[in-house]
């Protein structure tokens, strides 16, 4: 069994229900929003249109519990180990199953997620800064404005990881090669062009620190769909719980474009 | 005939004799650094070991009036407009053909120049600050170190050209994949991190305006061998004058490995 089937299958029989990170190394691990079918068109569509925040590595068709060409043995209602289940925008439980809750109208999007990058950019012998620290990315909302696709808009999130400048030109060239999670940065250097008036007080994840001769390099981020869903306040909504994502059997390497 | 071969045959007899900017779109020009063999195998270690401002893009063996690969009509004494002929690091002279000072022992350089990923960066939109300004690209004597070879060592000589954020990062995307013309910037953001005291004072060419909101962006430039030859004092030397460039039949596309 692949190592990444491995970790569904924990999860699935109740064995892992913890976060994800560092489970099954090399494998592509993402983002995961279940919305009802009346909602999910326009979430399709807000993702066609902001592909750095919400890279899409997968949709299921409604009510389908698997998602094609993430994994053969999927079940996407046991397979992550922690779920969140919101109603009206309003988180209403978090459970590790949420096959009580399943709907033959419900449409699950996997979205790539930062932990892929950040493999390749520790593989290349860069520094990053929240992994040293042992702490969460620092995250931000920015005053950048998402491209609107019906009740959903709002503005970008990004992630900030501190980097010399040459090593920021690498990661510029390394990140470039995975369009599918988040890819070149959105913006280096000065943080209040970008609307960020705090760099120390991100809006989640914890502050790191900057050191002399450093700059901060701005990623969108996966935080963003959560962000604009949750203001628009949808009916019905599942995600995984922060930190406990979607293991597939993508590999990191495969996501590379170059 | 080709544009670029149309260009050599008219310097060859006299009927182009200023720079070579914008002649033969398309098109890579080089810079050109002539020096007798004794020296030669010394520069050709330094340009090996300093890829980034040094880009050979080809050179000729001893006596050689050709370079493989960078047009079949080439004469390398009477193809350029303009000429330079130093002696013991001082300028001897400068004029339209080198016949009269040719000899056995002498091996030819052509060195990647800026003006390829220039045509790339234009092609995709970006401003080119000195170019819409109408004067010289600046260029700055930074505290990084070559790596030295035999007798040719010195510091780096980089050129600027000042971008927003976003288009900054797009920048490095481009130029990236060009390696054999000076390739990713070598440094962004702080120019004092590099040693450069004041940005609107460049050693060679012009200063231009930075704009509020804008970085500078640094390359590697062609200006660092001919400054490392100038500084080591070589015998004798031969070197295209200022702006008055190789122009070769290879397309700047082909330049491009992705």
């Amino acid at each position: 069994m692949l190592e990444s089937e491995q970790v569904r299958v924990d999860a699935r029989h109740g064995k892992l229900t913890g976060p994800t990170a560092g489970l099954a190394y090399g494998y592509v691990q993402a983002n995961l929003v279940i919305l009802p079918a009346e909602d999910a068109m326009d979430f399709l569509v807000f993702c066609q249109r902001n592909p750095k925040p919400c890279p899409l590595l997968g949709v299921s068709t409604p009510g389908q519990k698997g998602i094609p060409n993430l994994g053969e043995n999927l079940d996407i209602a046991t397979d992550i180990p922690r779920y969140r289940v919101w109603k009206g925008g309003e988180l209403v439980e978090e459970c590790a199953d949420v096959t009580g809750y399943w709907r033959d109208d419900l449409v699950s999007f996997a979205i790539g997620c930062s932990f892929s990058f950040e493999e390749a950019l520790l593989e290349q012998g860069l520094e990053l800064r929240h992994i040293s620290q042992g702490c969460n990315v620092p995250m931000y909302r920015t005053n950048v404005p998402t491209h609107a696709a019906g009740k959903f808009h709002g503005p970008l999130v990004v992630s900030m990881r501190p980097f010399k400048p040459a090593d920021a030109i690498r990661a510029i060239q390394i990140t470039s090669r995975f369009p599918d999670v988040h890819g070149s940065p959105v913006h280096i250097g000065d943080p209040g062009l970008i609307g960020i008036k705090d760099i120390l007080k991100p809006e989640y994840g914890d502050p790191v620190q900057i050191n002399d001769g450093e700059m901060p390099v701005f990623w969108a981020c996966g935080v963003t769909p959560q962000s604009v869903l949750m203001a628009s306040k949808p009916k019905f909504c599942i995600t995984h719980a922060p930190g406990h994502m979607l293991v597939t059997d993508l590999k990191n390497a495969q996501l590379a474009v170059l």
